[in-house]
């Protein structure tokens, strides 16, 4: 497909996002102050659901149903409240519809901040220094999120309307299940295409693991530490099993070589503790210790069969933990995901791609990436084109995230030019 | 020394006991039912002061200052509040002093239950069950404490009295400082010998570790599990502390041969990672871990040479860490206490044993233990013979800790012929 906008859009609309850029970080600064960590998303969505508003588009708030969304293979599983938690999906329906539909998503949510000291500044309190944007979330992802909305802006600006429907979904739960974007899909929102401003480095995400969260407990049977070598040591024994759960990632990082687009990723299965809990006393050998695993898989691997190969290690370490009573047990906390591949050839990569090289000047690059994206859910589920593209980000789910500012202003240029070239343009003035 | 008791005498004590054992086991049983765990040990006391008053001794009950505490060398490190913490010293001054004085020591504090569901019955509703007595604390210490209390009774329904000053102490803090103890002595309280009824088996203790306690915190930068390999797992990095820190305990256990009364021991020394706690989100990797230490250490080695061993040690795992940034650091939090030997050939051990064998029928035996005991302060720095013998219990600090009631039965007997013998009696009908 040629390209529809003339040169003279293309500068206007290239120029809008340099024009309103300022106010583009001030709006994505708004966004930061919301610590809209898990079940605390609601005034964050407020910002965002009044910022669709004034765009004009139609609003669709609603809290998430755990019970529909637990009928779906794709679910994470809840260990939360939904009560308040809610997806805001604002719809832009053009009066002439020509031209491609669109799903712009990004989700609200941002992770805990961890020890508050360890950052320069408040998490909370976003500034700029050299050039990025600090703060909790400001790339994972309210840059994108922002992004999206001033690409729109640039492109009005520019005295232009797209004439194809676009859903602007800002969801929740992408951070630990994935059930705020499942959530929208299950709603019956659709489209020919779907862009994700997750912080890409500039780059379009080809293929991504699946991910799996859960909750190992190990217990025994605690003595006094002076009849220790009898007693059951919860601690030690987690440790144990982690080392067990570590030659299973292992094992599939060294099969990486028969999975597409992860052969030539050093180590692309990562297991993460990311939490740990055990004991009561310290002069009681502990009876319990429980950790949090974050388990990767490649793509084609089913939840379900990386969940039997991870119980079948935790098996094998019960059963080499030194006293008989001792069990280990697990539970699904969160995330219970399938990787996915983006396939190429796509027009709407072709696309993205187009409008990439015009303001970068160089192709757009794809990579592999092992973390978790909502992605996955619309290219298994919805089987669409699903383009993950976005800003370059620093300490990401880290102390001092930030985002580079000069990259955002490209990403939300080309993000512009994308929207403008997919969903078509009519002149307005 | 003689024994002065006549054997009409000894027999009549001995049935004092017996007669009234079943009100020392509904006593102890009411002494359980307060779940006297630190800070918790209030209405335990109340119980304590109660059982004293109605014996005729004079009650002197103080809340612990931790102040004047701290200026002493043999202070456990103070993390909680005092407020509230009160000592309860029963004193007993004969009309006519012949004998020779007693302390007579017990802790009320009872360490935590943990899960719940891992104890047969409720820790706080005691039961017996096939000669046993259940519940927290049964063992360490309330039978104990209880025996001392129905011991004197023994003497009493025997138609006599004690001919020297008794000073009956019910101490806090013996399960994390010492400092209920050290508070006693700081306040005066002074004897020619002690005795506390902690459950050893129905033996005498001759040696006894001192106990170090530290929370040890692991720091530094996190990341997203996606750029693992870069990050620093303040998991991961604890559990190599850990590991450090059992080379040094190794080390220690191999030197045993060097220390008397440790010679034959499998491993005297036991470091115990009581608690466990990092990380703040399973998809984060954790920038932080800390856990809870408990180290043991040789009569003659000082907690500051001990300390500084468990410093050294720390640096060299902070120095082998994965990321430069990384730091361990340490806190005292509780004990800080040297162990000590009790030196053969006192008169009260010779009194104790004599009564022990015709209890017993067999001689009293000595050993070692590897758990902290508050005698440690009478024999270091008020240089006090200090009897530690007590009833067989099982499961110290673990589930369904029970006491033997046979054994209990035989040690109060014990107990109150010692103190006759000790204290010496006079007729009273």
């Amino acid at each position: 497909m040629n390209s529809m906008l003339k040169n003279t859009q293309r500068a206007a609309i290239v120029d809008g996002v340099d024009e309103a850029f300022d106010q583009q970080i001030a709006f994505t600064q708004e966004l930061i102050r919301h610590p809209s960590v898990r079940t605390r998303e609601a005034s964050a969505q407020d910002v965002m659901e009044r910022a669709l508003k004034e765009r004009g588009f139609t609003i669709d708030r609603w809290q998430l149903d755990p019970a529909e969304l637990s009928e779906h293979v794709g679910h994470g599983r809840i260990n939360v409240s939904y009560e308040g938690m809610t997806n805001v999906v604002g719809t832009f329906q053009p009066a002439q519809h020509t031209g491609r539909s669109l799903i712009l998503n990004g989700h609200i949510d941002v992770v805990p901040v961890g020890p508050r000291e360890q950052w320069s500044r408040s998490p909370w309190d976003p500034h700029v220094e050299d050039g990025w944007l600090y703060g909790r979330g400001c790339g994972d992802m309210k840059a994108g999120l922002a992004g999206g909305l001033f690409a729109i802006d640039a492109i009005r600006a520019a005295g232009l309307e797209i004439t194809a429907p676009l859903h602007f979904q800002s969801v929740v739960e992408e951070e630990s299940t994935g059930n705020g974007t499942l959530a929208a899909i299950q709603r019956g929102y659709t489209a020919e295409a779907v862009l994700i401003p997750e912080p890409e480095e500039n780059m379009l995400v080809r293929a991504n693991v699946g991910v799996i969260w859960a909750k190992i407990r190990v217990g025994g049977k605690p003595t006094h530490p002076r009849e220790m070598t009898s007693g059951f040591n919860a601690i030690d024994a987690a440790v144990a099993v982690v080392n067990q759960l570590r030659l299973l990632e292992a094992e599939w990082n060294a099969e990486r070589g028969r999975h597409r687009h992860f052969e030539d990723l050093d180590h692309p299965i990562n297991f993460n503790i990311g939490q740990i809990r055990g004991g009561d006393w310290p002069s009681s050998v502990p009876a319990w210790c429980e950790f949090d695993l974050r388990a990767a898989l490649y793509p084609g691997t089913t939840a379900d069969e990386a969940w039997e190969q991870i119980m079948r290690h935790l098996k094998i370490a019960e059963a080499a933990l030194p006293v008989g009573d001792a069990r280990v047990t697990a539970e699904k906390t969160g995330f219970y995901a399938e990787g996915y591949v983006l396939e190429e050839g796509s027009d709407a990569e072709h696309t993205l791609g187009e409008q990439h090289e015009k303001v970068f000047g160089s192709p757009l690059d794809s990579f592999t990436t092992p973390g978790y994206i909502d992605s996955r859910l619309f290219v298994l589920y919805s089987g669409l084109p699903t383009l993950v593209y976005g800003p370059r980000t620093e300490e990401i789910h880290g102390y001092d995230e930030r985002t580079h500012l000069e990259s955002l202003r490209k990403v939300t240029k080309t993000m512009a030019l994308f929207i403008a070239e997919w969903c078509g343009v009519t002149q307005t003035s």
